[in-house]
This record gives C-alpha cells, sequence and structure tokens, in this order.
C-alpha cells in the first residue's frame, strides 16, 4: 500500500474520533491494493466504508452492475407499491402469529442506544440533555422538567430497521441520479431530498407483527462464527433440523433471523464488530426470496456476510433482498436471552418510527412467546 | 399587559420561526398580568410555555409545593425501582390482554414525525438526507444508499412517550438540584447529566402490551373539546357507560386513552393546537390513579387540560401521575380509524426506544383488535 | 392557483414550523401559475423556495443554462484553485486597506445568531446548553463549566458568508452531477460528499482584510428600498456620487456592500424580509466583475434582488458572481451605525470559519475605520 | 484501582466511539484511587474528564473552594458587565496594535475544524451535506445549491474561544445553582437556561483586535513541553528576553500566546494530545492578571498545565482568570508560521461569533504582521 492510501487510511481512521476499524487488515484480506484501494479509501463512509470493492468498479458507463439481468420492478405489490414485504401482515398473518403468545413473556430484542456503541464511518450519536432541568420550576405545584436533544443518523445507528430508500443500485453513469434505482424502481432523483425522501420513507411501512424463527448458528457451529464466514441455505436447514423446526414450518410473510455470536463483541471489541461479520450471503439470500419472507434480521451490523467471499460485491445481500424485493432488514438485534430459554419461534413485533421520509428506524423490537 | 412584557412575548413568539403559540390569549385567559406574567414569559420554554403561573411562584423557599403533602417515594415497587407502571406488564397481563386480538387489525395510533408538526417553545426537529445520495456507488454490483440525520428532542416532539425522567418538582428552594425530586425520589442531582439521565432513562422501561380502553369525549359531548375544558372521572363513567363498557373492566394495568377531537387540529391550526387543550385534570388522575393504570394517552400534547382550572397549577396531573406515582403518558395520539370502527377496546402495544437516559420516545404506538 | 398547489404551499408554510414566507404573492408577482407552479411547490426548499421558476425549467437536457454561453473555468487563478477573489488579500492589499485605520474604531457589522432571527424554508437553528451545568464541580477549587450544542446550517443561517462551494449550475441533464459544475469548473461529483465538500471547502479561503465601500441605497433612494427592486450600476454610481467617492476609488479586490433598508424588518417582520429582498441584478453584477472585485455584501438575505425582474431566472447574480467569478458574498449584515455615523469607507475583516467542506461561514465580519 | 473504577472507566473510553483519552495513566499521575477515583470516574465529561480531583472534593457544603478567599465580583468594568477584559480594546488600543501591521501579512491561527480532530470526553463535531446538492436546478440559469448541516459544541471544539459563560465556580452547596458564580458574580440560577445563557453570552464581547505577544517555550526549552510541565512567570520573562522584548512592552490590554510545541501531536496523536498539556499555572496566571491583558492563548486545548502541579485542582488557571479577572482564553491555535517567520509580535484580530447566549467560539483567529 502506497504512502497516499496510508495517509488516507490515517485520517479516516481519526474520522469522528471514531473507534478505529481494522480496515488495514480487512482491505488486505479482499486483496484490494494501489490504484483501487485508494480510488477506495477516498469514498468511504457510514456502513459501506467495508464494502469490498474492485479495480472493476471503474467499469464503463453502459455496462449492467453485477447481479442485475433485468428490471426489477414493478413491485409485485404494484408499480406504486411503497410498503414492500410489510404488505404480508395481513390481519389472517397477525392472527395466525397471535397464535404464537403462549407464556405471555416480552423479550427486548434491541440494544440500547447509548454512546460507546459501534457506529460505522462518520455516522453518530450525539445526545444532550438541555439544561439541569431543562425547565421550571412553573406553577405552585413547583413541576421542573427534562428534555433530551438527539443528532444522530436516527435509522441507522445501533439497533436499526431498514427501511426501502436505503438501499441502491446505480444503474447508469456514475453520478446519474435519474438511474440510481431503488424499491420498485424509484430512481434517486425521484426520491431523494435534502429533507427526508419524497418516496419510500418508513412512513410509508406497515405495522410488522409476524412469526419468527430463529437460527441458532453458535448452537450449529459450537461457537461463534468468524467475520467472513457465510450462512449458506444449507446451513438454515440444517439448524432448523437441529431445532426442530420443519422447513416447511417457514412461511411467506415470516421473518428470519440469525444469532451468529458476533454480538457478543458489541461494546466489548467495537473494532473487530466494525471490521467485517459473519452473515447470508446470496446463497441464503435466495432461499429467503423464494420463502417470500418479510424479513431478515441478525445480532450483526449488516445480516449478511462482510466481507462478501465474491470480492467483486459490496453488500450484495442487501441489494437483493432490500431493493429488488422489498424484504426488509433488522439491524444489531440480541438474542441472548431467548436462545437462552431456548425460544427458536415467537412472534416479532415492531413498528417502524413513521419519521417522513427517513431511510430506516430506532426502536425496540420484541419478541412474544 | 406592559410593553416589556410585550416585547417578551414579541421575541418568543419567533423564538426558532415557531408557529405561534396564542399566548397573549392565554394568558388573558389565566387572569396573569403584571409582574407575575412578566416573570413568566422569560422562563418559558417547551411545553410549559403554556403553564399557567401565579404571583405565588414566588412563595418562600421553605413553603412545600401545593399538592404535595408528604414524600412519594419510595415507590410500590421498590426504592431503586425505575421502570414504575411498566412494571404492570407481566406475562399474566400479556396473556390477558392478547385475548383482544381477534381481528388481526393493527391500527398505528401514532402520527407521523414531519417538519410542520406543531412543536411547542423552543424544541425542534430537523431531518436532512446526508448527500444525494449519501453514499457510494461501491463494488461492482454498484450499491448506493442514503442515511438520514435527525437532530431533535427525541421524547419530546410529535407523538412523544413520557419517560420516568421527564417530570419533577422542586421541593427545596429553587435551584438547588439536590432538592428538585423525580418518580421514586430520585433527585436531579443524582440524575441529571448533560449527556444522558443517569437514572429513570427510557431504557429502565418494560415493554408495554396492556389492555386499552378508548374514551371518545366527541361522542359524549358531541363534538371537539375545547381548550380548558376538563375530562371528569364523572365524564369518563358516562362514557364507558355510553360504550358499553363496565367501569370493572378497566383493570390494573390497563391503559386509558381519550378521544378529544384536539387531534383534528395538527398540522391545520397549529397555533390554536398548541394554545391549550381539553384533558383530564386532577380528578380523573385520582381515579386513574385508584385504578392503578399503567398509562394515560390522548390526542393532544399533554392528555392533561391546559390551562388548569386551577390557575395557579402547571401541568399539575403529569406530576401526580408520573413524578408520584409511576405512571405513564403517551401524547398525540392519533385515533380517528378506532372511533370509525367503533373500536374502544384493543390492545396497546409500544416499546418506548432504550435510548440511555432518554426522558422521553419516539415511535409508534399500535392498536391490536 | 389550483388545490393541489394550494395544498402543498399550506404545508410548505407549515414546515419547520416556520414563519410563512409570503409565497403565495410572490408567485402571483412572478406569473407563475399551473405546471409551473406546481412542479415548483415540490421542490422549494431553503434559500431558494423563493426562486422565479418558469415552465421552461423544463427545457430539453441539451440546452445551455440560460447565462451560460461558455465554460468558465479554468480560473484566472489556475485550474486548481479554490480561493477564488480571496487571493486577491495580498500583503500589499492588506497594507493599503490598513491606511483607511483612523479613527481606531470597530463596528460589528454581522447579526446576533439567535432563535428567532428569519431563516429560509427548512434551515434550523436548534442551540441548547447541556446540563445546567454541563459539568462540575471538579476539584477543591469547585470549577463548575457550560458547554452548547448547535445543530444548524451553520454557514447559511443568520449573518452568512458563501463560499465557492454553495451555488453552481446544472450544465447537462437534470441529476447529472457530472455535469453540475461549481467555481473553477469542479463538479458535484468531484466535490459533493455526505460529510463536507471535497473541495472549495470554506477552509480554503484566505482570510478578508480589505478596503470597503458602503453603498447607501436609503440615502439615494429617500427610504427603504422594496423587495423586487433592482440596484442598478447606475444607481452604484450615483451613490458614490452623493457620498463623495469617485469611482475610480474603488479598486480590484475592495467589497462592495449595500444598505438598503430592508434589514429594519429583521426580527420585526420576518415574513416580509424572507418573500423577497431589493438588491443588485444582472446589471450591477457587471460592474462588479469589471471592477473586479473580491467580495459583495447587503443587509439582505441574498445581495442580489429577488424576485428577478427576469422571471425566468432564479438568484442568477449569485451564479454570475460566485460560480464563474469566484467573488465572494456576505449576506444579512448590519449598517446602521456605519451610516449614523457617516462611514462609508473603511476596513472590511473576516475570515470565515475554516470548517472543512463547508459551504459558507458563520461569524462576526468587523468594519474598522 | 478497584473493578468498579475500571468498568467505568472502559465505558468512558467509547464513550461517542472518542479516541481514548489515556486517563488511566493520568489518574495514576495524579495519584487518584479507591473513592475519589471513582466519584471522578461517573462524572466525567467534556474538557473537563481530566480534572485531576481528589477526597477533599467531598468536602462539606460551607467551606470554600480552594483559591477564593473574597467575592470576585463586582467587576472593574461595573457590576452589569459583561464583556470582562474585551473592554480593554479601545480606538486608542486598536491604534496602537495597527502600528504593527508592517508587512501586510495575515497568518492564520486557527485550526481547520474537521471530524478526526481531538474532542474531549462526549464532545462531537458531526458535519452533514444536506442531499447532493442540497437543492435544485432552479430556473432556466439552473441554479442547484449545497449547504451544509452541522451539530456541534460550537463553542468547544477544535480552536476554541472561551467566552465568560463557560466556567464558574461552586460557591454553596453542591447542586445549589443559586451558588455556581461567574464571571462578574452572576449565578447560575440567573445565567443557565436549555435554550442558550441569558448572560455571558459571546454576543456581548467586543471584537478583539489587539497586540499579541507570542511566547517560544519550544525555543526556550529546546524542545516540546511535555504534559504537566508548567509555564512560570519566569519562564515567560526568559524567553521575552531571548525574543528581544522588553518585558514592560506588555501593556495593559495586551494578549499573551504560548507555542509549547503541544500542537504536534494534533491528529497525529490524539490519545497523547488529550492526556494532558503543558500550560501556564497559577504563577503565570498572576502575572497575566498583574499585567492586565486581555487574553490567553496556546497550542494546546487548555491553555493551562494538565494535571496541575497541586493534584486538589481542577483547571483552576481557567476560573483564575476568566471566572474571577473576565480575561478571554483561546484554545487549540497554532503558531507554527509565525514561529518559523519568528514573528513574535502581531496584531491578534478575533471577534468571537455574536450566538446569543452560546459559551464560547469557533471561527479562524488571524494574526497580522
Amino acid at each position: 500500500m502506497d504512502d497516499d492510501v496510508r495517509g488516507q487510511e490515517q485520517q479516516q481512521e481519526q474520522k469522528g474520533g471514531m473507534v478505529e476499524t481494522d480496515r488495514r487488515t480487512l482491505l488486505r484480506t479482499a486483496g484490494l491494493a494501489g490504484a483501487a484501494g485508494a480510488a477506495f479509501a477516498g469514498a468511504m463512509h457510514g456502513k459501506f466504508s467495508l464494502a469490498p470493492v474492485t479495480a472493476a468498479q471503474a467499469q464503463t458507463a453502459t455496462s449492467m452492475p453485477k447481479g442485475v439481468d433485468k428490471a426489477w420492478w414493478p413491485s409485485k405489490w404494484g408499480k406504486d407499491d411503497e410498503a414492500g414485504a410489510s404488505n404480508h401482515i395481513t390481519p389472517a398473518k397477525v392472527l395466525d402469529a397471535a397464535k404464537w403468545i403462549k407464556d405471555g413473556k416480552i423479550y427486548k430484542i434491541g440494544r440500547v442506544y447509548e454512546q460507546g456503541m459501534p457506529l460505522f464511518g462518520a455516522r453518530a450519536f450525539s445526545l444532550r440533555i438541555p439544561g439541569g432541568p431543562t425547565g421550571g420550576p412553573f406553577g405552585d405545584n413547583k413541576l421542573v422538567y427534562h428534555d433530551e436533544f438527539l443528532a444522530t443518523e436516527i435509522g441507522q445507528t445501533g439497533t436499526q430497521f431498514d427501511g426501502l430508500g436505503h438501499i441502491g443500485i446505480q444503474m447508469g453513469k456514475d453520478g446519474d441520479k435519474s438511474e440510481m434505482r431503488f424499491y420498485n424502481g424509484f430512481t434517486s432523483q425521484e426520491i431523494s431530498d435534502a429533507y427526508g425522501l419524497k418516496k419510500l420513507g418508513t412512513e410509508k411501512l406497515k405495522p410488522l407483527f409476524t412469526r419468527a424463527h430463529l437460527i441458532d448458528m453458535v448452537g450449529l457451529k459450537g461457537g461463534m462464527m468468524d467475520a467472513g464466514q457465510e450462512i449458506t441455505s444449507a446451513d438454515i436447514k440444517a439448524a432448523l433440523q437441529k431445532q426442530n423446526i420443519a422447513e416447511s414450518d417457514v412461511k411467506p410473510g415470516d421473518a428470519i433471523m440469525f444469532h451468529t455470536g458476533w454480538g457478543s463483541l458489541w461494546m466489548k471489541n467495537n473494532d473487530r464488530y466494525n471490521s467485517g461479520e459473519p452473515g447470508i450471503g446470496l446463497d441464503a439470500a435466495k432461499w429467503v426470496i423464494e420463502k417470500d419472507l418479510a424479513l431478515t434480521a441478525a445480532d450483526t451490523w449488516a445480516v449478511e456476510v462482510v466481507p462478501n467471499p465474491d470480492k467483486s460485491l459490496a453488500f450484495a445481500v442487501h441489494s437483493e433482498l432490500q431493493t429488488k424485493h422489498g424484504i426488509l432488514n433488522h439491524e444489531n438485534l440480541i438474542f441472548d436471552e431467548l436462545i437462552a430459554d431456548r425460544k427458536y419461534q415467537f412472534v416479532y413485533c415492531f413498528t417502524p418510527a413513521p419519521i417522513k421520509g427517513a431511510t430506516g428506524s430506532n426502536g425496540c423490537p420484541i419478541a412474544i412467546t
């Protein structure tokens, strides 16, 4: 790696005073060097700072992005649909899911939002309590109160739910917003706006209340999976069998969740946590699509394997599931209590915060048994 | 009103370029003038800018705040408890509530968060999409993505859930943080911190999944209620009867919600919306406490009547329910669809976003029938 | 104007609870209606919400933007230059300017930044004091301290200095970032980045310490100028003569400033202040360019006339001076004391806050006599 | 150090994902352990996270803070004064300073504000460019534009100017805001407000344009000074002599600046940079007060020595100069070019951004020779 690249890396590492991601190691792993690495170093931000990129990125404007062989729109829910797989959640689905409420036990499967949690690239999470207290005393009853002021990538920090305006694919020439396509074919030119997406905001999604199946990969593999280790459809089938769940019990509109053990690094070793992750690849994504599921989730920051075994791909599962199929995604969950209680099937209940034009949502998903 | 006060009012109206609250009218209504009004004008911020305050505010340091005759701590859930009435949500309670899931229908009862919604005082809601897109294209698959950056009083704008660190009472001398008391007697000195409350943050609350009873005051009164109009326990009983709900069916740990019609002003007439509101007073609060409920909610910004008929009180129901009894509160809800469907009883499901040290929570509560 | 447009306008007026800009009046003035008005209504944000736009906006992608007949790059300061007209400030220039320090008097010509100041569109200004105090007491010396947390469009609210990354021209097809050109021909594709402009940030500018000439248009016209009233080069010459300044005394690298009286509306009538403004048009811009000046400034929010007498143009002076010629611009200044003291020539001293990748700068410019 | 303290430290280190300050080392250096250290660990935030604190902190409420033997108010500029030592900048002072403009050369002595710069504790600096571009194209001239959105402790990150509302002393009982005293005796109860200080905001300060003397401690000591190394009045005198400046040439209202070399760690080794610093102690502060100077400044984050050789003191020079004497302070400056040019005397020119109620100011101070 030349000095210029190293210089940029050093700057990156310090960006926002963030915990350093061991990008050097990752880039080495990904076999990136020279010109490609340099171009990459300058463009890194956010979650995608880890995207493995090759020299092929400089491809001609006319070639199709890898993995795209035809238009993925209109959506099966209609050309104007903005709710994607949340459309699965019909009254029938809710009633079917509610049958799983047997214990009356509710598990919080979202993490606490706090300073010190791993954040990617330049994302920030800054909470301040204005005043001490914020106001008062007022009235003869001497009321005082506190507010809180938060500045953050609200839908993309901590436990984060990916909406349908988050991930797209640049179809035409780089920088041509009229050919950056999102779910249902909406273009960046149509939807992006400095003050909130004009379409596909989280406020368009329906409440999620569905059957969820938790795949215990730690149980299957005998320990925490490692970064870059892919969960395949065969793994899913093996885990289901081990957990005594018939594959046929995974029905359209259900959610599939993965316990990889990676979450044990949370706030313990943020550098490693951010450096990559185990997760599903395109093979498992195909299974998810065939099963017609509503949502994927995991105890990792991207649900999918990073880096992808195909070094030319950057978060290809995201675009496969979310952009092309409108399937939702929930990241940075925590399943420890469910695993301890050997609860692999439950009601997943989460309603994205209806922030107009937001790309994702904060909040606390719950599992009900 | 003298010129000095008027000058301060004018400034206040412009604060943050906010929609003007018709404070002048309110203050006149409240019979405030001269010195008391002037003192008040300088201190107004946030929701409490509407607090009716009298000259009695300048009471001596040693007198007890109105409405406080004894210490309200320790809490019935123990001296260290930080979860308050969310402790009601036990497995038994969840199973009992789940019986009400009959239609499989889910209603969003939270509003969309957006610029233009009514905000109080100097609170702000600023959403920005960094970049267009935020990042990419990355990889041969040419992935692009959007994030969103939000700067706001996250728990105190739009549909807002009041946590237990929000409201307290100044017991001793004004400004003595060691005598500003919150739920379970915690003091501001103990809990307040510039970067998030040290105790009573929303992350300490349990998920709420309980039976909710919706009181249709519009149906009872024949139209939208007006600002300053109090909902009494007699009103509640009358409405329950009209809606064919036995009062005895309102059980400990349930939620009570009020449809006043005031929400019809939302983003239609923000000035009037903010100028006051109909809601429960201390009499209804007493009923709520006796019924041992978990939560109050309404289609208004404070749930309680503003201004209070007793002009010396500022948001006295907040401190009565939240501070003294740990009963939670959800504001700016919307019940139009439930009312249209004549659904007065349902499962209220909401888990506060576990933002460490936050005073409240954003998010979308749902009603399940 | 049809209902759909009106609906959008109403929403816009409420955006961020901002003080309403009387856009309806402006749009009527501008003769905008039907399709063009509707398209415009959806796209409005920020300062440019007032941009008069015609149906011609839907022109074909291949036509050149109005006013552009040839590439304006490379800059006369070299193809890599990012400092523009701040390059005028050489030691010789500083020494020449310093000769004007005769009284030793310093005038603040920037306004106080505060909530309630006029902001455009959805821009925000939110200041919070974390904690009360933010920290302490610490040590046996019992130190306490306050910080402040500010969330704002730092370079584009209040007294604002426009850097060279602020204004560009879409040359090719709408949405093609590789043909959005800024000063010195840099494209949006090259410079824009979600976390700060990669080029032309304010940190690239040199400190400004130069001779400034204040044009008292109120004195010339006998009163406050009105919105849409254009200051021409003839006006400038007439004012200079009236103020006993030889036109030849306006030298390359100097600053020209305009007192229009419009600033008297600041926080007095924000609606009118934002509804348009008097200012220079393309004729005066030509004079500024011929004079080879470093900076324009005024007691208005855009320095240039709004709406432009040519209704097809949107802030054409901005792109003429800033984008094409690298001439800097300072908005929302206040000249009342200088005018009262009849001080029309002084040293203008301002160094943009070197915020990496920022489009403009906050801060307090001063006039030294 | 016990486990509990270590646990808290670990959490602190991760706060905001900030670059870790080597507090452990510092605390060891400071000889802090057991109860005092534990109390301290829980309270640390901001710049003052490094404050050396002893068990004496738990002193009784009635004892006077160390270093305070009498009230320091009213100020010599009058009991209502809020401008402090900026009052020194009279026309005579400006004319006197202007005599030093001989070369016409301007040096930027402020640093670039950027992600990756060292920040203390939980302070944040988050810049976002809304949209790409933020707006447009508008008009037939096809104007596009960028804004920037910044969320930060605006006056307390990067090159930072301390205003008079920043530092105070808790006089009475801990948490009693009516006895937290600031410059001129103003109390926290009087001045603090969730939305901006009610008094002593930076908007009250006068523009600074004065003679500055740069003390080259690196030249005097033969290399970069170390953390905890104190600059004494004897050092100042020795450096002045070495630099051929008569001590008598340091006049009332002048500024004194210190080049310690510590700035060479900026963004090179943020951990060490934040871990402490060389700087002036109480002895030099006494000299500054006797000389009746307007401002101190340095290439460090606090100007004063950290940790203080007297381990019981936390930032005692701050309260001595700022709180008691209204002397201003400018931190994180850069003098490399001045040193290279051997320019030790120059005009220091800086006007704090007049942000209403702010505790400090961002911006770029300049040195003019």
